[in-house]
């Protein structure tokens, strides 16, 4: 496993290996990685011949008064943790490095990024689509691994490539869960004990909802009342929203009679949550 | 010569040729070529294998009340000139093509933008940037040509490629000129007999001011007063703007003491005209 810092090293490298015919896999990570991060690394080696994977905690997509300087680092775990999944390639760049002096390029998505998270992190997705532009056109690969738990992300990344005529795969992973649900996130560890007992509700009220669809209730107003009040009763946690998407654009619906995403933001003290559940209708 | 019109087929093509180690030369254009874009494709064919043109008359960089209908075409005549000039492949998409229903995605370079042309055109250089991105992902080029008349355009893309890490070497070409010193351009197609001769005289003013900095004006009022003196004296050209800037960053300078650009733009009749002229100080 090779460690790279630059971005030329990485650009010459890889043209090699494409030039030799090898698939080119990236997964795109800001580190402090678990079993979610090892779930993508696993399918992008299954899917390729050489196995990126990203290392940067990215400025652009963190608001003011956001955690960008607490966001935890822990590089040499990391590698271990890479190692052990097959990582070929850690690229691991400084911020001036993918930001220098006179940066001044955004790539923006327009119409996916504004409603869930876009409404209260309104720079959000222009960080993470600006970086991941970046990162496309530096690693140059041919498959790129997200996880579903960041939802719109992987709805706004989608959107892009299709836009900006990425020849890339782009492939979806599902949420990877701690034993009792709560989906797993860097920022699971910002939780003390009671904060991370009472943030299974999450999940909980997200089965809930989906029990409810299952069983008829197509009410968006329904299904999200009961999801309120299971996180309600926790006492400690503050919603950001609540919301019922078509998963196609990620405009809201009063009745879900598409494929549908319910998607929740929540803050339990220091951290900021997400989670989602994709509801399906029978047809 | 082969000329495509689908994104799929332009990416799968290109793949396979630089698999075989080929390497690609881009000019992209608007088309209705002339001896400009004659020019910037014989360096394409001198510094690459393959030789790509596009021609694709781009609506995103056209503001409402601008010539995007009226905008001169002729894809016959622009074939046989395409074929003379050595091309190899023409990719010409319908808009369709380039921006499908649903097409949400911009990329915008922000400083560089915002003076000179930024100032009446607000939307053009995102429109610009965002399909010569475009264009770079379908054809993915090794290196791409533009001409130095479209100054900012130019400074602009370089500022994109530097920022997003396309691993695209960018090469300026020299204005090409009709006898009389007036800059080519698709655009002066539009003037009838007496705003052609009208035109000349923004290369004369430029020269006049090349002169009177060289003679050891560096008072960026006292150069301007004379181009807009003899641009004025024409009686039928209205002036956007007359301004000399870095040529790094194309902020407005006062005293011409770094390289520069004195940059013009003006409406002659139903054309908007654009010229300048770098200007190098002697150290």
């Amino acid at each position: 496993m090779r460690v790279i810092t630059s971005i030329t090293e990485v650009q010459v490298l890889i043209e090699k290996l494409r030039r030799e015919g090898k698939i080119i896999s990236l997964v795109p990570t800001m580190g402090y990685l678990h079993q979610g991060h090892v779930s993508l690394m696993k399918e992008g080696k299954r899917r390729g011949d050489v196995l990126v994977i990203s290392i940067f905690v990215n400025p652009t997509q963190f608001g003011t008064g956001e955690d960008y300087d607490v966001y935890p680092r822990d590089l040499e775990r990391d590698k271990k943790l890479a190692e052990r999944a097959g990582v070929d390639i850690i690229f691991s760049p400084n911020a001036l490095e993918i930001y220098p002096r006179a940066y001044q390029t955004y790539v923006q998505v327009e119409e996916v990024t504004k409603n869930l998270c876009g409404l209260s992190r309104p720079t959000h997705f222009r960080g993470v689509t600006t970086v991941v532009a970046k990162l496309f056109n530096i690693v140059k690969p041919h498959i790129a691994i997200f996880g579903e738990k960041d939802f719109q992300q992987l709805v706004t990344i989608r959107q892009m490539v299709r836009d900006l005529n990425y020849d890339i795969e782009i492939v979806g992973m599902p949420t990877h869960r701690e034993e009792d649900g709560l989906a797993m996130s860097s920022r699971n560890a910002y939780l003390n004990p009671p904060e991370r007992k009472a943030a299974r509700s999450l999940y909980r009220s997200l089965l809930r909802a989906s029990e409810l669809f299952t069983s008829g209730e197509q009410q968006v107003e329904k299904i999200i009342g009961e999801v309120k009040k299971i996180i309600a009763s926790e006492g400690i946690i503050t919603v950001d929203y609540i919301k019922i998407c078509d998963t196609e654009n990620l405009q809201d619906l009063i009745v879900v009679d598409r494929e549908a995403v319910l998607a929740l933001a929540v803050k339990v003290g220091k951290a900021r949550l997400i989670d989602n559940l994709v509801l399906k209708p029978l047809h």
